[in-house]
């Protein structure tokens, strides 16, 4: 019975915390209060201080479950896969499903709140991400040792790959008229195969314009 | 001596936005009041409202400062380039020393702040970067039109751009191991050039492992 509560009550936590996520995402940390929460879960706010120590103990549970949801979707799917380009571009795939899916508000708020924590916890949300950047520089390194890709800076290719995903919560609508499928793949393709023509089109055909023949000449010509 | 006094004001006004930029980038919008941001400027709250009208006045003038900033510094600079891929990597640059450079400030509080305005103040600032979007899908477009970039879904490309060159104010340090130019380049050649390894390396030299001769295959054949 002592289990079956203990069940009952980490299921309503969570709960909680979805709904608390919703309100946080939708007005800010700071704008939204611990009775409004509580409200919003039907509960009185002496009810919400029984599952939660304070607002910064619910913030730092939203980020801590969103962390763990990225690291067992994502990062715990690709890890072992032992080809570098593959391993990104499956975790590019993996971590902008997440984005676009039902963790999406976790993500935000461990984004846009990432300074309202402080001390340990903070610490502790810092931690993980710079886990995961770590993750992103070592596979990078290892595809250019590799041969895998060309030599770029893998501090650099990891911020890019991060900035591209994860600023699709700013613009991405679930209902608009791009799928998630459709952000994924072009994505994916934009970062690992670039905007050069197929090498196809970069053979010269006969009588074609010259714009058209010199597309990566062209794009790489000044730098 | 009238326009005397207005060129006064104007310059002690920018002065008092370039304070308060800097109080509410470092404490958020909500965690900065008034009071501070004169104690800041070395007025008193009278004195400060002299100037302007309110705090989401306030706020509004440092956006639209930056938003000019970025319009005058990048956008029209690389409008007239009339080849789509040397336009879009000349923005790129443009944009990423604005993020690296003085006005990390501003830029910072546009994307931070993005919903703290409301009603015209809101639409208006929404309307200018909708603008930057829209040129960017054009240039892409145009791009893809005149065959000088592989065919790519414009509105992922413009925000894939937008994400790489907007996460860097999350992570570049001024002071750090990366300089703002190295940043730039290697992001302008990761987007245009993306991954692969260059075309020289696709031909398979006699003896060489299996895995430095297949970068592009390897990269996009399961998508």
């Amino acid at each position: 019975m002592h289990s079956g509560r203990r069940q009952d009550d980490s299921e309503r936590y969570r709960a909680i915390l979805e709904t608390a996520a919703r309100l946080i995402c939708e007005r800010g940390y700071e704008g939204t209060s611990m009775q409004e929460i509580a409200a919003a879960c039907r509960m009185t706010k002496a009810g919400l201080y029984h599952h939660v120590q304070n607002k910064e103990q619910l913030l730092f549970d939203i980020m801590s479950y969103g962390m763990g949801a990225f690291e067992q979707q994502v990062l715990e799917q690709v890890r072992e896969i032992p080809d570098p380009v593959e391993r990104l571009r499956e975790c590019m795939r993996l971590n902008i499903h997440l984005v676009t899916g039902g963790c999406s508000k976790e993500v935000i708020i461990i984004l846009h709140e990432h300074a309202t924590l402080t001390g340990e916890a903070r610490a502790f949300i810092d931690g993980r991400k710079k886990r995961y950047v770590r993750f992103l520089e070592d596979s990078f390194s290892e595809a250019v040792r590799m041969g895998r890709i060309r030599p770029v800076q893998p501090t650099v290719a990891a911020f890019s790959f991060l900035g591209m995903v994860l600023w699709i919560y700013k613009w991405f609508q679930p209902d608009g008229r791009l799928s998630a499928e459709q952000v994924s793949h072009e994505m994916v393709e934009l970062l690992f195969t670039g905007l050069v023509s197929p090498p196809v089109a970069a053979v010269p055909a006969p009588g074609a314009p010259v714009l058209s023949l010199v597309p990566s000449a062209a794009g790489g010509g000044e730098s």
